[in-house]
């Protein structure tokens, strides 16, 4: 099936208590792509970057079958960069740099080719930005599953309401549904949430695993326990990259499938946070993921 | 099979943002026995009280078919007395009032008839009390679940050491794991505490679930995601006696056993918080149990 991913290709710099990285490749749309690589084809990605984005960057999407017409490359601007640093217990960090660059003036243009795209991936980017993509779809695709921030629901209230209204799948973090809901109890946040326009609400818990809303069913998965988290980076993306590809292998929008989804996404996440950026996601291949998988069935199996 | 509980049998006295109680019936030893008794019977409580203690609580644990041969009546002195205010959030609490009483020289004594139990139950005591209660047993028991918490580690921790090395199950909460290991990742945590003496580890994470740890193996069960939490005392206690009245029921160890037993401690957990005190413990019967697991199962399974 074709999968439709706007969402932020950038340059990250990373100080964890590891190490620290150099400016590497990162983004939403990045970890979101690369994760879906693994499971299904037929991937486009709509997102900008600058000059001095550099071509094995570029040859690595296409490597991966990931369509790039759709990535814009402004010459004469830079790469959004972000760097950010890590506490010790892994949970929280402080954000040192962000320089928007070129998504300052991002205005998604999606390819004619991507127009009818089947499954689409909305990136955490302004609510008017993804208000936009989704009317170029034609015709509308069968499932829309958008990621957003508390940031917006500070600065662009009226927007995120209205796009709401046009999803299926919202992914958010138990905090920010607390926010967006005014709800403490995450089941009334939810059951509020699913009124604002969604079907489905995921709420994302990090190392507590995710909780999955639909009409008055819940389904939980936990995260994957790791003895070491290297770096927690794109560890969300690559949740909803994986979640997405799922979905689309699948061709099924169903609360049995959404679960299943959950749980590919958490193992493609449980991948990420081993290594540094991408690194990791880069190298497994899909024996890797099979066995990841069946340690996450494990993880949560029992009889009565 | 025969199941022995050695815990607190308190007066509690409870204030949530839903209300407040007068002095309740509480303490571990409660909890403990009043959830497995939905579970299993043969069981057996050795515990304290004072002169205070009012007869119908007495009866209660006789009508729950209870034997309660081993809760001493120290007519002159007064029952263990808390008293604590939960916040907004009912995540955390401040401890008003803790009135020993009867407890500082409580040094239980396992009536004959009991000496046998296949199942013992060690509630959160000191160190050195849990240690002689075990050898009081004879023959050992099958399997010795205890609990403790971080208070016996910063001032008992020699004692606590040897008991673990004389128990099968421990449980207790991350922050404890973390601070009885040293290590800040659970699963490392987890790794060194199960070579300090029990076969099993399990880590509570309150409204975030359970784990599981046997040899190199995890499992994980969430908590039941419940609209409103109305008074959390009580939870873990109620936990440990689902999870052992399971157990003793099933009359098996085994990983697979204590999987489900987790399952079947958090599901009764849930009860607990719907109401004050024990009240949504005695009224429950079999079928709401059921029913309750049922759901449980339904929230984390999902097809590959």
């Amino acid at each position: 099936m074709s999968l439709l991913i706007v969402g932020t290709v950038a340059f990250d710099e990373v100080e964890t208590p590891y190490g620290k990285t150099g400016k590497i490749l990162g983004g939403a749309g990045t970890y979101i792509g690369l994760a879906a690589s693994h499971l299904t084809d037929n991937i486009s990605i709509v997102s900008v970057v600058g000059g001095d984005f550099p071509k094995e960057h570029l040859d690595l999407f296409r490597e991966k079958k990931i369509d790039i017409s759709g990535l814009k490359v402004v010459e004469d601007g830079k790469t959004f960069f972000w760097a950010g640093k890590y506490h010790q217990d892994m949970n929280t960090r402080d954000t040192l740099v962000t320089e928007l660059n070129v998504l300052a003036d991002f205005d998604p243009v999606v390819p004619a080719h991507a127009r009818n795209s089947e499954y689409l991936l909305l990136g955490n980017l302004t609510p008017a930005i993804q208000k936009r993509v989704i009317e170029q779809m034609e015709p509308r695709p069968k499932l829309i599953v958008m990621d957003t921030m508390n940031f917006w629901m500070n600065t662009a209230w009226d927007d995120l309401m209205e796009v709401l209204t046009m999803i299926d799948v919202l992914t958010i973090n138990d905090e920010e549904a607390r926010q967006l809901s005014g709800e403490q109890s995450l089941v009334k946040a939810a059951r509020k949430i699913l009124t604002m326009g969604p079907k489905y609400l995921i709420v994302k818990k990090g190392e507590h695993g995710a909780m999955l809303f639909y009409e008055d069913k819940v389904f939980i998965a936990p995260a994957m326990p790791l003895e070491e988290v290297f770096d927690p980076t794109g560890a969300g993306d690559t949740f909803a990259g994986g979640l997405i590809g799922y979905i689309a292998r699948r061709d099924d929008t169903s609360f049995d499938t959404l679960k299943t989804a959950i749980i590919y996404g958490s193992a493609m996440a449980s991948f990420t946070v081993e290594k540094f950026g991408t690194d990791r996601l880069l190298e497994i291949n899909s024996e890797e993921v099979s066995k990841r998988l069946a340690s996450f069935a494990e993880l949560v199996s029992f009889k009565f």
